[in-house]
Order: structure tokens, then C-alpha cells, then sequence
């Protein structure tokens, strides 16, 4: 039995709330449980530097968590004078997961900024920050559609993204905190509605883990990419 | 007449969520209007080097904005590796108007810190840090009382900040962006429930201000803080 | 009885010496008792980039304190890598202070940068510096015109600075370090010829402070105001 | 054909010098084709601050890249001042993959610090630098064991890494920097000897990778990581 | 003829002022002609980590320049955030030439920091910065010894730098910044009152120079040195 | 008896090995004895902006080590976020003794990065970087005249650097790391093939030296330099 009391391929409760905020082109809260993340999809009609005159878009994230969304505080990223390695290298996945959906030369010579801020964290951030971009990313391209300044949509399919892992021998999907910070193996898992494979992120935290351990855990994600993927149109049918 | 329709001595509609999210030992949402800062309260058992063993606590404050809770995305602070003069000013202000109105020795050698993160911002976002926090400090408070840590209750009474400000030759109160940008004088004031000052910045943008401005200005602001505190009271009590 | 001797309504000795430095086009000496700064102003032919086009002008002020202008040696900021909070807060009140005088689009495409370093304090630096500092920005603007690069002076009146306090439970004017670091409410008052309020900063160091104390503070701050002023005059009439 | 000449699961040549410079405790040249990296281990007697006094040991690592290590010049990170998201996400994978093979209790209360300095780089330079770097570990530990400062080997197994990926719809091993820039899926795969998991790092380039795809991908791996194990086994018995 | 109108081996009129501030324990302003530097000597009854517990003393320096010391304004090092090479290199240069002449263990646990502030340049602050330290360094040790926390003296002997350089071929004594920016070689020396060196830096600024050269420089230093020293004692005798 | 048995005049075995590495236009790995360090001359077809459209080019330098080049692991600077002074003092030194030698003019508007990377260290880094830099550059500039970009070669002569120093009272030649810690008198000397000097630091450590110690060692310098040269003359004829 899981601490939560969930079944081993079961999600946490997804609530998904679009025009959380009301200035970004995208804006969404996106809840797993108790991990909440503000995602926010900001479209700029210019370009970074290495794609100026290229006729190609760029979309990119940024990731911060509050200081009090964890159980002890943490300190400011802003007040420190950097951001850490786990933001890095957090934000650079968010990133690469939205730009492997997105057709670029589609979008033209515009920038859309994701921003991911956690208010509230119990495990997942990451994963709920690429489930909850999707949709923010949707919006504001459909902004643009709607504005007239793109004529088609270069999102070419969705993507979600959850944790799976190993938790005393079982695999088990969607770790909250207290399974993510006890569990042997621990899998990020990007996929498309296709069931293509856009980032896996393993890493035995405790023991190396073997192939038919990996099989069992990317059987729970497909399964659970799947019901996310669900919940994203679910909310944008809204 | 207003941008917002309202009346020169109106405050926006307040709203204040305690309990908003579940770590922090006091936690608010504030609302005022579309203003909305989350003010989170920790509680940690021990002081800035200048204070050890003078057995007298801390109360001390951060702000920050996310990126996109401004109409234009603004620069993300941590990526930037710093924090503004600007933001400097804002925290140092709240960390100030509190520690005003608490007895810090006998909060005892234990430091509070107060987060206050903009989601959402239309002007004012300083003062409805102040009054939100007050809240959250008072929930923290209340846990230190609850668990036996603290005997009474160090706060000696409600502090709550509003602004005032010159809109076209007319004082008004609780000035949104559009007015806060285009107004002749700005002043944020911070006051007690008792009415005494603790805090008073006045800023002519355009013509400087006359004894008599002044005079119309602190009237509205001093009418505006008697409605935030009793918010304050009211969400407390509830 | 003050510690300087003096009486409640009398400021220091005040001393403005022009043309201190030889390279500045406004170089001053202000002294206002112990305390001394010196204020330049340098032309430069460019503007910020959010102003580049706008055929207008820009006032921005930088302060500092030497590490032993103080009682015990405070940490170089070059050093340390970074302007602290109140550094930042107060090279911002300059700025504001000296812009609120000035027509920037009278000015013309040219920026003019004040600053100010402290070489010795005994309280009442950021007030000094701006009384200073308009001299400077005076003697810059003279060469400008006298070089014919300006038709007229684009500053429209004087402005200066003095702090009030209550310290043990009367108002005095101008305070020094000792009576600084011990008073109950301290208030930076920047105010123009005409008895206009450019910028307002009160704040309680104890207890809250009442609209009847603010009033006494303001009466004093008002003929110390009139005092600087015609200080700056005489040494500019020299 | 690979642009190399070489097989689909052929590794480039794999060079392992040790001793390769005087100072560190282990020191190690790793050299995958034109790939050079040099891998030290530095034993030091005290741990980091989490660690104190619970007598366990850490291992660590960080990462860095010549300027001139690559095709065209790159900024020298200690001049801009940081370290950009790839360096710390590789220095971090780095640290974790190693600690996955070492009973940091066994350890005792000590770090060993692992550098990765490429020198040249012509891909895979993340992966050479795990499988040098343990390498420059079992040295360093042997030295410890040596001078009776430890009783046995904390070291559980071998560890190394390879990169594969799909290039032009062929599965492959261990890519240079041609096929890395040109490929559509690139993995880096961290494996023991025993051939459980350590880590492992997929992403889609291009196209979304399928299961049947990451399941002829990490055959590859496993096999070139078995020669990978190979090689250190013989350079650490010469 | 030199654009001074100074004969070859002509030192530009010295003024060492004592008690030049009123705060450090001592405090010099230096003038060589057009160039002005404060230079204050800290005592602090602590040393750095690196020295603790030895019963050995430390003097340290830094050096700054306010922005608008030179002709046209530089970036002021505290808002860059980073003190430039030049800037570390001159202060390293103060330290050491200080620490040449004092005795560390006689001085005792305690470290002297010197600050020396350019206000106004006109080349040679290095020189006169090291000149005019030595002489707060003085001060401020007779004020230890005055209040009996030392009793003897851990100056070994006087220390005074100065500069010299070829200028159109010919040899000439303390380069102004006219002559400095011009000359094909810049030598700074530091010499004791016996006519040791302490320092020695000479740079071919366009022709490399000759043993010829560089001979006639030091005659012209070695004299110079004299002078400076004799004005250090004249001005410490008044 | 030098600790290395060497005479007081005896260079350390010289190694110079060109095309060390695979990428830059010059890649020298230069030996003196233990020390060993990377020289690679990168050429880029921009200047910086300080020379734009000047006609001239710019040769500049960067020095770093690794952090276990030394006896004891020193901070990586990168993850400090700064260099130290002492490194920026050493790449200043590098990039000041190459331009001394080019003619910037005949260079074009182009510059040559050089970057020193210190792999092992034991004494005399910086001479060595120097030495070994220009032959870098040397091969960078043969390969702009190669290509047709160059018609003649703009460089004026060799350059080459050594230390000399007072060690327990002999002067001595290329001090390795045990003699530079422990000298009374360390110098280190940049000449040109026809015997000027380009740059020449001298520091008491100890004692002040005299203008007699001061002669022996360069006369040792003169001849260790021309030994050095015809290093680099030899390296680059093979």
C-alpha cells in the first residue's frame, strides 16, 4: 500500500485550470495532488540572437520553485545570485520537451517564454511543469491563430510528462515526495499522444536497476502519459 | 471618475485566503482587486549572526515577482543573478513595517521570514504585501503559541499599508496600474491600528506635492487602513 | 539639549565647496558638519537605450561610501561584488530627487551622472548628497550652455534635502550618527524652493509616529530646506 | 557507413593512462578516439557541511571544457563568471554515477573530489569522463588502502558510460560529435559491471523514439559498456 | 621639455595631509601634483582564517577609484559587481609592498587593512597610493602602541614607491598621466629608506627597452624615492 | 645544491610539442620539467569593440588552471564565479609580453586568443605560458598566411619569459615550486630574441634586494632566455 493509499498505476487527483492569471498569453495551474505549478506561456515577436533571420521560432522555459512551496523553506534563488544546478537542469528539459512538439520554422521568428513556478511542491515538479507548458503553450498559440498572425497551428502533438519509479521492490507511478525521497529508482518520463519517447530520465538512486525493472516502470508511464494526456484536452475542450 | 469606476476613497475589493498553500506555518493569499500576492510566514529556530545570544528574535521579509504577472514578461531575477534595486526596497520596507509592531525580544531567539510572491500584479503589490503578511505572520504566531514555543503573543497590534495618490488633481486611495502610472504623486503608507505611522513614502512622478495634498492624501490613506485591518480581523477570526 | 549642542531647529555647519575635482564637469565638497561627500556630475553625450530616440534626457545618480568614511570598516562593495539593498535605495532616491527639478526633454539627448561618495559620515549622507549634488548638476549645466550645446537651463527650481526626527520625544532638524541611530522616528525630507515635496520617506524605528509629530517634523524640515537652498545659491553666486 | 569507417557497435579506440599527472591521487587520461579528457581524483579529509559528523563519506565532481577544447572557441567559464546548465547537469550526473558504486559508510568521513577537464573534445565527452573517472577513483582508493587509512574497498563494482542513439535510422554506438549534432535520438547510458542501470538519459532530438528503438539502443550499450569495463580492468591491472 | 614643464628628475610637489578623515585610525590624503588618494589604515584586533591561531599579524590593502577621478567617468566597480584586473592588481601590488616593511609576527594577532581611494587621477595613483598608506600605516600603529596594545614598533623601515619611464627616448622621474600615456616604457619601483627593492615592475609599452635604459630609470627612481621618504618623515614629524 | 641537483644556471628540461591538440590554429603543450601547460592560439575574424574599424587587430590572453595542477586541490574559479586576482594578473602579463611583439597594424582587424591552461604545476606558470604561447601563435599566424589572409607575417621577434630569484642568498634560474616558496627575491623577466626586456616583475619576499642582486639575476635571465628561444626556434623548424 502506498503511502497515499493509491494503486500502484494510479495518478494523483490532475486538476487542470486554465487563465489562472490574467496577463500571460497562456496561463496555467496545474494541481497533482498537492504539487501545484503556475505555468505561463509569454509570446515575443522576436528571437534569441543564434536564430535572427533564420524564419524559425524558439520556445523556452524557465523553472522556479517558491521558498516556502517545501516543507522546510528554501532559500531565493534571486537572493543567492544564481540559480542551482536542479533549476538548470529542470528548466532545460521543460524546454527541450515543448520544442520536440513544436514545429519552429511554423512558428515563425517568435519567441514564447515558459515559465514554471511551483507554489506548492510534493514530488513531480518537473513532470507537472511539462504536463501544465503544454496546455499554456496551446493557448498562446491559439492566441496567435486567433489574432491572425499564424495561419495554422506547429504544435504537432501533445506532450505529457510523469515520474515513475521503484518504491520497496514495486514500481509504482506518479511518486509523491515522501516515495520520491525513499525510492531505489526514480524515472522522468516525456511522451508524446503518439507513445513516442521525448526524454527518460532514470537514475538508481540506491541500487542499479535492471532492464525488466525499466520495462515494468515505462509500462506504468505509457499508462499514465495517457490519462494526462486525457486530462490536457479534457481542459482545453473546455 | 476612476478607471475601475470606483470612488476616490474605494478601496478594491479584498480578498484574504488563509491557509493557501501547506507548508509555510502561516500562509495568505491576498487580493486587491487584481493585485494577488501569496505571503508566506516561516518560522525558524534561529537568528542572523548579529543576533546570537542576545535572546531577541528576527523578523524579516523577500519579495519577488513572477515573470509574467506583469503585462509585459519581465527579466526572471534568479536567471539574472540578481535581485533589483527595486525589489531591494520593496522587501526592506515590509521586512521594517513588521518588525514594527512586534516585541522582537519577546518573539524570542527564533527568526520569521516572510515571502511575498507577486502571481499577479495591477499596482500595489507592496502594500498588499504588507497587509497579507501581517496575516501569515499572525498564523505563524499563533502556531508558536499553540505548541507551546511562546507564551504570548509578541505582536503589540495590526499593521496594514495602503496606497494614496495625486490622479488628475484629485487624492484617491488604493491607486491600480493605469492610475499608479499616469499619477502626480504617489505615496505608500504604512500605519498601525491605532493610527500612528510606521512607514511613509511619498514620491512626486511630475509636480511636487504642497502641505495640503499631503494632508487630503493621509486622510483617504487613513481611511483606507481602518477597512484593510478589519479585513485583517475578519479573516483571522473566520 | 542636543550631543552636537545645538538647537532642535538648527542644522549643522554647512559647506559647499565647488570645483573640487578638476575633471568633473560639477564637482562638490558638501559638509554638513562631520559629514562629507563628494558630489560630481558628468555629461555624457548618450542616453540610456529606453530612452535612445526619444529626444529627451536622463538624470541618474550612483552613491557610495568609502569602507572607512564610518566607525568601524564596512566591506568594500566592489569587493563584495554587489551594491547592498540601502546602497541601491538611496542611489535611487538621488536619482529621483534631482530628475523631479529637471525638464528632461528641455535637456536634450544627453544623460548627466551624479555621484555621490561619502568620505566621512556622521549621519544624514543621502540627504547631503542631494543637497550637493544640484550644485554639481548646476555647474554641469552651465558648461553646457556656456559651450552652447544648451540654448536655457532645463532645471527648473532648487531642490535639497534635510532629515527630521523625533529623538527622545522632540522634533529636531538635521540629525547627526548619535542622535540617527537612537531616535524614534526618522524622516528624509526632499522639498524644492517653492516648499513642494519631491520625495517623502518617514519611518518609525520605535514607536508608530502620530499625524501631530509628523506636522512638527515637516515645520522643521520646511526652514532647514529653505536654509540648504539658499547655501546652494550662495555657493553658486561665488 | 559511419562517418568514421566504423561498425554500428563498434566503440572508437579507448586509451586509459594513468598516473597521467603527479599531484592528485588519481590521475587519469581518457581517450575515446579524439576525445581526451583528464579525470583526477583528490582525496581530502573532511566532508561538506551535511555530512559532518555522520560518518559517512561523499564523492563529487565537477566539469569543465578547455576554451579552445572544441571547433570553434568557447567562453572560459571562470571569466564569465559561471557555469552554464550543461556543465553543472554533466558534473552532477557525473557525482551521482559514481556514487552509485561506493559505500559512502565504507568511505569514511572524507571526500573525493573527481575533475573532468576535456581537453579535446570530439562527442561523448560526459560519458568518457565517468568511465575515466573511476578509474582516477579506484587509484585514489588504493591509495588510501595502501597507507592503512582504509581496511577494504568501498568500491561495489565498475561503473562506465557510453553514448548511442539513432542516426539516419540505424542504431549506434558510442557517437562522435558528427553523429551526435546529426542523430534524432542520442542516449547516454551509465551502466555497473554486473549490467544493472545507473543512469540513463534518452532524448528525441528530431523525432519522438519509439520502444522497439530504446530496446536496440541500450543492446548496443550494454555490449559497449562491457568493453568499456574491459579496458579499465586492464589499464588498472598494468 | 616635459608638457609639465618639469625638469627629467623632477618629482611633482608632494602634500601629505594627516588625519585627513576623522574615523580611521589612519588616514592620509596624498597629492603628487594632479593626483589625490585617500589612503585610511584599519585596525582590526582579528586576522583571516588562513593566519589563525599563529600569533602572526596581516596587512592587507584594497584600492578603488571614484567613478569621476579621471577624465572621462569610468564604471563604478561596485554596480559592475566586480573589481577589474588592473584594480587587483594594484591592491595585491599596495599589500605586498606594506607587508615588506612590517614585521607580522611583532605586529601581533591583529590585521591592517589599508583603503586607498582615488578621488582624483592624474597618473601614478599605484605610487601614490603606496607613499601615502605608509604613512597611515603609521599612525595607526603609534595609536597602538599610545594605548599600550603594543610596545614596540613592527615597522622595519619607511617604504615609498614611485614611477619612471622613458618618454621620447629620454629617462624621466613620476610620470604624469599625459607622459604615462605616451611613454615606450613605465617602471614602478618600490624601495625601503636603505635603498633595497621591494617591488619592481617595468613594461615596454611599445619598444622593448635596454639594460641601458632600465639602469638610468632606477638612478632616476632611487632618487626620487628619497624625496618621498623625506616628506613621509616630515609630514609624520609635524 | 639546487633540490633539483640542478647548477644555479641550469634551465629545467625544456619540451615544446606543437599541435598538441586538434582544434586551434596553434596548440602547444610546453614542459619545464614538471610544469606543463596548454598554449592554443585561437584565431577569430572580429576584434573587440574597442578597436572596431581601427584597421587593427588584437592579440589577448586567458590563464586558468586545473584544480588538481597543484599539490592541493585549489577552487575550480569557474564554480567560484570568479577569477582570482592572481589570475588575472597572469593573463594581463600574457597578453601584455605577446602584443609587445606584434605589429596589431600588419595583424588586420582580427584577434588572436591565447589561452594558457596550467595541467601540472611546479613553478614558473607564467613564464612557461609565455614561451610556450608564442610558438601557438606563431603556428596560428603561419596558418593565416597559409590561407592566403595574411601576407606577411606581423610578428617582430621572439618573445620568451623566465624566473630568476635569490635563493638562501645565490641567484638562480627557473625556479621550480620548492624554490619559489621558499626565495627571498623572485623575478620574472620577458625579453625579445635581440635581448630587450618586455616585462619585468621583481618581488621581495623577504629581504628588499639590492641593485648588485638585482644585476646577477638578470644576467642569469639574459641567458636562460636565449636558451628558451632557440626551444622555440628548434619546435618550430621541426
Amino acid at each position: 500500500m502506498r503511502p497515499s493509499g493509491r494503486q500502484p498505476q494510479q495518478l494523483r487527483p490532475v486538476v487542470i485550470t486554465r487563465h489562472f492569471t490574467r496577463h500571460a498569453e497562456g496561463s496555467v495551474l496545474i494541481e497533482m495532488g498537492d504539487t501545484k505549478v503556475i505555468c505561463t506561456a509569454s509570446v515575443e515577436e522576436s528571437v534569441p540572437p543564434f536564430l535572427k533571420g533564420k524564419g524559425e521560432g524558439w520556445v523556452t522555459a524557465e523553472y522556479g520553485m517558491l521558498p516556502r512551496s517545501t516543507n522546510s523553506r528554501m532559500k531565493r534563488e534571486a537572493a543567492g545570485g544564481k540559480q542551482s544546478g536542479r533549476t538548470q537542469e529542470i528548466q532545460r528539459l521543460i524546454g527541450r520537451s515543448l520544442r520536440a512538439v513544436v514545429d519552429l520554422k511554423a512558428l515563425g521568428e517568435r519567441q514564447i517564454s515558459i515559465d514554471c513556478d511551483v507554489i506548492q511542491a510534493d514530488g513531480g515538479t518537473r513532470c507537472a511543469s511539462i504536463t501544465g507548458a503544454f496546455v499554456a503553450l496551446q493557448d498562446a498559440i491559439a492566441g496567435l491563430i486567433a489574432s491572425g498572425k499564424l495561419a495554422s497551428n506547429p504544435i504537432r502533438e501533445h506532450v505529457a510528462a510523469v515520474s515513475v519509479g521503484m518504491v520497496q521492490g514495486q514500481p509504482v507511478l506518479d511518486l509523491d515526495y515522501l516515495e520520491d525521497s525513499g525510492c531505489d529508482t526514480d524515472m522522468n518520463v516525456v511522451m508524446t499522444a503518439a507513445g513516442g519517447f521525448v526524454e527518460l530520465q532514470g537514475t538508481a538512486e540506491g541500487e542499479a536497476f535492471s532492464r525488466a525493472e525499466m520495462n515494468a516502470l515505462l509500462d506504468l508511464a505509457d499508462a499514465g502519459i495517457c490519462e494526462l494526456i486525457a486530462a490536457q484536452r479534457k481542459a482545453l475542450a473546455a
